[in-house]
């Protein structure tokens, strides 16, 4: 999986000739490329996207179609919800950081609406209907409109006015990035953007100025230059295949065992090109870490999550992958989900064969289960106590975790859920990537632009900065795949 | 305290003259720079350092001056110590992790004894006695051997064999980092290197073929070109004193408002022209973070810590770099400790002035106490039953606490101390850097050298690549420094 380390750039005086010329060339065709490439085309631009695989769609393609949108979506307003631009900005500044790219969420916030619309008349719609947040945070047939972040639980509750912003792309009401990309792919198409696949890039062509001016790729064995006129956009995702970058800048996610990517995707060569002309690489740490206890049954929310002490640690309405960032990084990954027989249902064969949920131990009592368990004598029948107390009161005082999930545990048998690091599911991406403006625009060191290049998707450290709801990738990926594409267009 | 931003390099053919040269050029005279001067001088290589203040000493000079040795020193023997390169290695990996440089740690575990003398030749010398760790991690009068991490906390007691390093350099039995400095310049002095004070450096100059071949220096309001043959040696410090960069790479240490640094210095400019000049760097948010709660009153870690919750978190009796990780990172900096009255000791003036510890709350009761906090209710007793019946057996059943801490706290009335972040003591300091091979070879982000460019010291990701213990920088700063030295004057 490691791929070839070849990140210095080539110099102008070292090309022995431009096999191809475009103004704008792309590396890769996943959401944020090609979304670069219906800005550059549209904007006149002659524009090539460069795409590793044989067809375009990368992780996008396989991911789950949801984008994070609001402000006041149509979709939003259709099902009944007000949202408005600050209200959202508030909420992913909360929840992308610490250290969030404000002025880029700013920004986006303030866009949501027109980028609905932008992506509508590229064909894609969203089914008018809302998933209550208490079913399910994927869409269901004739509902397109699901809640895929922490927005209803404490303290994000009590910062922003909770609203619904999983605008999800489905194909017999069921989640597909791959219609998704099948758009995004007929919009570039449409808007004239030139596409070569099977063409590997991990070489940037860089003049005396420092300028990036092309890109070296790899195509059907053979090496061809291509000359960028304006600007060359990266756009090939993150570096979570890469096991050495991981050693190098997250080694925490080693740990996870399983990756959110396309096979052979997302394996670090944009960062690392642009590393290599200049740019600076920020937050190489942060990932999105998902642990999803609640995907095949929702009710597992009501259930407890207590670490190696027995004690609870959070409240467990927050969203999966900020349960995965607390279980990783906070506890260890030593925790489970503590359910009795009113939650416990026999596991739906494909969810749960997805996420890989085991049960560690069942027993008629909590203290007979912290035993099964090791927990530490006595604690988590303490725990338990004190939740259905305060349950029972519909009252959570140590984490707040919203009232709707809250009711005593007291039907035995009871059974422990084994979300331990390498025994549960805790697929990652990472989020850490290129420096840039909010235009897409690179930047070194200083701060400084390095000219001719771009970077969006998750070769950029973007919206999610430090941070992740569901959603909010494909979101910035598209968002600022057109910002790239559109200021690469412009570049004299 | 912003510095300039210039660290894109400058090419050779702008340079309009050389107005110095010298094989090796160091930047920065602290421990690391100091010691990179005294093994390229003493390699037989004609040898500048380049430093921005009126005198060389740098941070190291404000510094404790604990040195982190091990593996068997005559200090530790002469105290009836037994230590071993293994052990020594097994530790560090094991508290510098995760992603520690087991490589650089094993070369130095070996190389601890030989490094031991080398400081000993130069007239560093630690005073033969311990200080029990029951007392203290500070040197006294006649004592200059103490622990200075986790060695027997929990749960590295059980990775590796216990054994105290701190190796303190003192002045009249008080640690001293200016005299640790004072040693090292004049054996900089002494092995032929020439100093420039006053000379800010944050321009690389490159060559064609990328490789650094000096460096642009400011000096008295002039600029002036130094060239260097062999190489150029990055030994500047970390980047605490930069808040743009600490927003970029490390934002959550903007909230604990004090840094460990030597005013001006630590400003991230020798990361930067590194990374200008195609130097990689790693683990930029990796800190030393330091909650030092029992620095005055070492009794404060029979206390129990608790968190927003009223729950313990941790064993009170890891080091404290670990629990400023463990209390700022993983529970939010909302963390108290609370004593009884057999622990309470009225504030040593000085001790207690230099970390700021201010009682949060006295009360009768753990119940009343958690009330004051506004913890939730019943939450702090039920922690401290649970803990006294433990503790009255010699046991920490929750997080293994050395049983020579444990007592019950059973004595009113209970104190609250103060540990929030903002509230409580949370120096910090940086230990992100360029990526060197141990060889202190910068490297690019394919992992390549970087002709020309050597980094030492906290300008480089070093041996406490993610975790510290005291005395470790220094010990990473002269012995990455020594080894960059050697290997910029064998530089062809």
């Amino acid at each position: 999986m490691t791929s070839a380390r070849a990140a210095q750039p080539r110099h102008f005086r070292e090309v022995p000739r431009w096999d191809r010329e475009a103004d704008v060339v792309v590396v890769g065709l996943g959401a944020a490329g090609a979304c670069a490439a219906i800005e550059a085309a549209r904007a006149g631009a002659s524009t090539l996207a460069l795409e590793r695989g044989w067809r375009g769609g990368g992780t996008s393609a396989e991911s789950t179609g949801q984008i994070y949108l609001g402000g006041g979506t149509p979709l939003q307003k259709a099902c009944g919800f007000e949202d408005d631009p600050e209200e959202m900005a508030k909420y992913l500044v909360a929840s992308c950081g610490p250290g969030a790219d404000e002025e880029k969420i700013r920004r986006f916030s303030e866009g949501s609406v027109e980028h609905y619309h932008w992506l509508g008349a590229l064909g894609i719609a969203f089914e008018v209907g809302f998933v209550p947040y208490e079913e399910s945070t994927m869409p269901r047939p004739g509902k397109g409109l699901t809640y895929t972040g922490s927005e209803r639980a404490h303290p994000f509750r009590e910062i922003a006015r909770p609203a619904p912003r999983g605008h999800n792309v489905t194909r017999n009401g069921v989640a597909s990035g791959e219609l998704l990309m099948q758009h995004l792919l007929v919009g570039a198409a449409a808007a004239g953007a030139a596409v070569q696949t099977d063409a590997r890039c991990e070489t940037l062509v860089v003049g005396d100025d420092g300028r990036v001016a092309g890109v070296v790729a790899r195509v059907a064995g053979g090496e061809q230059c291509v000359r960028a006129r304006r600007g060359v956009v990266l756009a090939s995702g993150g570096f979570v295949n890469d096991p050495e970058m991981l050693r190098r800048y997250a080694p925490d996610l080693l740990q996870t065992g399983r990756v959110i990517a396309a096979e052979g995707g997302d394996d670090g060569s944009g960062i690392r090109m642009g590393v290599g002309a200049g740019g600076a690489a920020v937050r190489m740490g942060a990932a999105c870490i998902v642990l999803s206890f609640a995907y095949g049954n929702r009710d597992h929310i009501r259930g407890v999550l207590v670490n190696a002490q027995g004690q609870r640690y959070v409240n467990e309405d927050v969203y999966q992958s900020l349960h995965g960032e607390i279980a990783l990084r906070r506890q260890g990954g030593q925790v489970w989900l503590v359910v009795d027989d009113s939650i416990y249902r026999p596991p739906e064969q494909d969810a749960y064969a997805y996420l890989g949920l085991r049960v560690a131990a069942v027993a008629e009592t909590p203290e007979e289960l912290g035993r099964e368990l090791g927990l530490p004598e006595g604690s988590l029948g303490h725990t338990l106590a004190v939740y259905n107390a305060h349950a029972a009161r519909g009252e959570d005082p140590l984490f707040h975790k919203e009232r709707c999930w809250l009711r005593p545990l007291a039907r035995p048998p009871y059974a422990a859920i084994d979300l331990r690091v390498g025994h549960g599911p805790y697929p990652v991406f990472t989020l850490g990537g290129l420096w840039t403006l909010p235009t897409g625009e690179v930047r070194d060191v200083d701060g400084e632009v390095v000219s001719g290049l771009f970077a969006a998707g998750r070769t950029a450290s973007g919206i999610p900065a430090q941070g992740y709801n569901s959603g909010l990738s494909l979101a910035d990926a598209t968002w600022s795949g057109r910002l790239a594409g559109r200021t690469a267009a412009a570049t004299g």
